[in-house]
């Protein structure tokens, strides 16, 4: 049973029938099937670990020691190894001897790590996410106390978990993340009479998203109107405290305070969610990923808006500029606890205590009683 | 650019990648550029009218006469022309001669039907679905008065607009349907130790809904305790006045209502929403189309529950009874007016009024005055 | 501090001033600061207890020997005491002797009882409300097991605080309930040009509802159009699944489920709140406890609705029945276990979960990594 | 009928009865009857016009001249005057001759304006409402264009309208105001053992807000933790992006954007609403008009928070202050156009298309087809 459903038929009645178009025809593996191996045996390891969370020091020391054990190399970040607790540690720095290290913006380890670790919080995954803007090892995450959404894995049985991933064949999802463009328009862009928008300007690079991209009011009382587009043509005009795209990943996260419906990771689409709208109609909507979506500030808006990533790297946006969002042909390699399926309830339930009730009918009725 | 966004890579990082399996691969045509055509021209055209509306008389006469100057042979059911009204019409008695009829549940004409013409409102897709539980010809709606969310094309220029279609080449969408069946399990069947269902019964027949099953309190007051399965798994278990389990066209029905988010009808997903749910943190969840879903009374419910079939054919659930859903393999090939996406936002507009707004702020402040 | 705030002044600049109107001014005691004591001693208690528990049977009895020990007459419905379990229960016998009892419906007890006492879940409380259509006495309700929203006494210590209840000066919350009407309008009845209903017609008496009164689609599949009248005004028309009206006690039951805000026993206010509306902006509203609310089929509609009092008594409304809904002045006198403030915020934790989160964020950014 | 409902009786029962205590009594006149009318006959106006709209200048000229004809006293304040396009006006120069002028914050006019004449959106009543922190004189509010929540008067008629307010005798609605007190508390302030909190401090003036007072992120990506205590008890943690306390007349601004159902103006409540708050059940609550409600950071929260009022005058809340709210009694008497109850559905219909439906059903069914 494939989690796309099935493939749907190409005839339709007695006579009609689909139009080929060979070049429009993708060929999608089941994503319930998807399992991880190696071309060869990984030898390097990222081990990315929440600072200034003095409960991760410990199990952040072991790891490191057993995967050194294991003769892997492990990478880790700097200003990581720059807590004095660490550098007081005297037992611990023959470990950090072996370690490479590295600084966040400056070197470059896209093509040096075979897979990833995390230790910490779903804010552990989002960060390795930045760290890979093209293609992302696979990552296994730890919660250390309470689950995560992101963070499936729990520490108490590292050693014989993380043997099995370094061994190979693991259940995975591909968390897909959005591409995110921001430019600067140049001024004789146009929007013409149906309402297509004729870019011309010059791109500042791309920004992988792995929960949102959410464009808000910043610092201000009140949004500016900002119009959204899809495939070129206005949608909407959003009026509240602004607009949340995100990917399924994030649907359970900032998306759905603002109210939206939570979406399975493996699902190929994209939510749209006002926050705090004007309109009392303006439900969150979801499209498929193939979309390009566009935001721009409307025309006659007063003020600014602001855009951030992921929760990061806030910055305005005037008039002129537009933010591009398609899904990236780089999704973050998730590796499975158990399975995509269960581990996704396991966490609606831990996280967002879905559906916990008090097993008492707190409707009880006259019915009940006699 | 795809619909479902773009094929995700299959490495990852410098060593990793995903183990192959042939078996799991599907080969999906990008629904944004699916266009219908045909092997051969159609000759046989079923026209669907709603009923006991005057209103829609006059345009089912002017396009029953059009079809058949036309040559197409024009399938009606028996019911419609027992209209007094349609009796009494001396001048259309000619064309009736020449139409070929049928009655509901007694006729087979689901391989004598080239294409479907719907006049009058989404309860006639809905129909026109309910005649196919297999192949679905391409039905091509039309509404009169009021857009429907399922009804795109406007019976003013009908003539130009059936002829196009006749020589093919139009936009389509395939709308997801769901296969359900209600069975009855042997006393024997069990729940094991993991919380997977061990099964053995007799199945009723499948049927299939492109809007939603519903599972609700029917006329009690209060519903039974209701347990959700996903792919053999309990998820969790419904306590409020019911579920709905819909389609991407069946989340702007009664979902919305419900307070579901809007999910575009190329998402291939499947929606589950509870109604009145006792628990506030019981939001909807869209989860892939791929899953088999199951729904039981829960063992230590009072009553019973009731199920029904795009809001028809209501009947009992009791204990020991499961419902089954996935998603079906026969889509109903719904005509475009335009694409796939202006369509839908059209009627996001025109049937729900989402996110209409007036244009001045009504939550202007002071810093808006002065 | 006054629960209903400061009493707003009358004068407004140097010159306004309210219109002065004797008749309209109401006297209200604080609710805040309601305690209940006692014209004279009570001497009669009735004991209402959920039926078919078998976990109640041992508090029940404890509880009877100890009132009759405290020589109050206790009074008990004939049908608990036909429960097998406790005609063989033969030390009991002795006490169930010094019993009043009473069938519901036949025997009339309203002015026999000096206070009641609840043994077991929110229904009990609805069916006492039920008991006394009139001047309702006193009621202090105990929940075993797991806390409901009307029952804030724990069993353990039952002794003392009976005791302290005989004995006087209790906190108190007056919980209101609404008077509802159905009457069978005389087809001369009439809506007039401002749409003021002039009613003309008989009624079948007054029943009062503790939590809500609910008009809804009963067995169909559709709801038949409602027409909502406040004041004589008509302010909307309900399509979708139904409409609750109901009391701020009600709010935290069916309409909590149904999207409802959750209102303080203590605000003099009515919610209306519709049930899977089809117009995505129909939000619940509140108004204020004063005004008349009529409930009645549309004109146009084909099907009947259907109404229930408390989840109970469902009836069919037919065209040209009405629903007159007002506020009654018995309310039900609840006692307090701490007061009206405490008693509230612990049942919204224990029976909804309100705002219960997990302590660690799950919105985590890279900002909480590095 | 008194829209806060029956005075509840003080009988229950046989033998009891509410404790008598005269100090708690209010004397309330019913909200639905009040009318305005004047101790002496009114000599002075503040006409407020919102700035930087051309369209109102015409409406505001010609305004002021029929006051001054009336022999009416005029205030305008300085900058409206200072508009270009008004001191180019050679025939409004005269007029202008005679004007009270005043300087916004400088100039205290409250004790010398008999009434009040909004121009022009529901920002000139949250405008006027900050020019009067204690007794406020009646306001007549037009709007120009589409209807405003609190402008219910069309300006076509505004002679007669005026004519008929100066002449006494019409229907008002008193809206409630929130009292909001920023305090720095001393570092020895404690929440004791019972999490009663202990407070000593230096109030910095208190503040009148007519729709809500906000406390938010500001321009952080995530809100700190902040405590919400009602009558000195901690009832909840918001985490999310803020919490907005509200009137009844706030209900329909910015508390419905992020969720809350919607009190009519003459229930004496106060809403608390959250922003996108992490906890899936954090419902909005209605508490009664009287409470104290007080805001803090939490002890163990990094950032620090930020209050607005009336979306204006944003200011950093940081540790050791609190935000105490309590209802003024200094309400805003409003001019009815027809009467509390009317005005304000015309208002939700207008301003927020309450339940503005199309008339067809969309929910139809094959039920409605045959």
């Amino acid at each position: 049973m494939s989690l796309h459903g099935t493939s749907p038929v190409t005839t339709f009645g007695p006579k009609a029938c689909m139009l080929q178009n060979p070049h429009a025809v993708m060929h999608i593996q089941d994503p319930a099937s998807q399992r991880l191996t190696w071309n060869k045996p990984p030898k390097s390891v990222l081990v990315i670990k929440k600072i200034q969370d003095a409960s991760l020091l410990q199990p952040f020391k072991e790891l490191c020691v057993f995967l050194t054990e294991k003769n892997m190399i492990v990478y880790v970040e700097r200003k990581v190894l720059a807590d004095p607790v660490i550098q007081a540690d005297e037992s611990f720095a023959a470990v950090i001897q072996k370690f490479c290290t590295f600084r966040e913006d400056l070197d470059d380890i896209s093509n040096r790590v075979d897979f990833i670790i995390c230790l910490g919080g779903d804010g552990t995954l989002l960060y390795a996410s930045s760290l890979f803007q093209k293609s992302v090892p696979p990552v296994m995450s730890f919660h250390l106390g309470s689950l995560g959404f992101l963070t499936p894995f729990n520490f108490d049985t590292y050693q014989s978990q993380v043997t099995q991933i370094i061994e190979g064949n693991a259940a995975i999802i591909l968390r897909s993340r959005l591409r995110v463009v921001k430019e600067s328009r140049e001024k004789n862009a146009r929007v013409d009479k149906k309402g297509i928008i004729m870019t011309k300007g010059d791109s500042e690079g791309s920004r992988k998203v792995l929960n949102e991209v959410v464009v808000d009011r910043g610092p201000f009382s009140y949004l500016s109107n900002v119009d959204l587009f899809l495939d070129g043509h206005l949608i909407t005009t959003v009026q509240g405290d602004g607009v949340i795209v995100s990917t399924p990943t994030g649907s359970t996260a900032y998306a759905v305070a603002a109210g939206a419906s939570m979406i399975h990771p493996n699902v190929p689409a994209i939510m749209i969610t006002p926050i705090c709208p004007h309109s009392l109609s303006f439900r969150p909507i979801v499209v498929p990923a193939g979309v390009e979506l566009k935001i721009m500030l409307s025309r006659d808006s007063r003020n600014t808006a602001w855009v951030s990533f992921d929760g990061r790297k806030r910055q305005e946006i005037c008039h002129g500029d537009n933010i591009t969002i398609t899904t990236s042909c780089f999704p973050v390699p998730s590796i499975c606890f158990q399975d995509p399926v269960n581990d996704w309830f396991e966490s609606l339930a831990q996280c967002l205590h879905w559906n916990v009730r008090k097993k008492q009918n707190y409707l009880s009725s006259k019915e009940d009683v006699f």
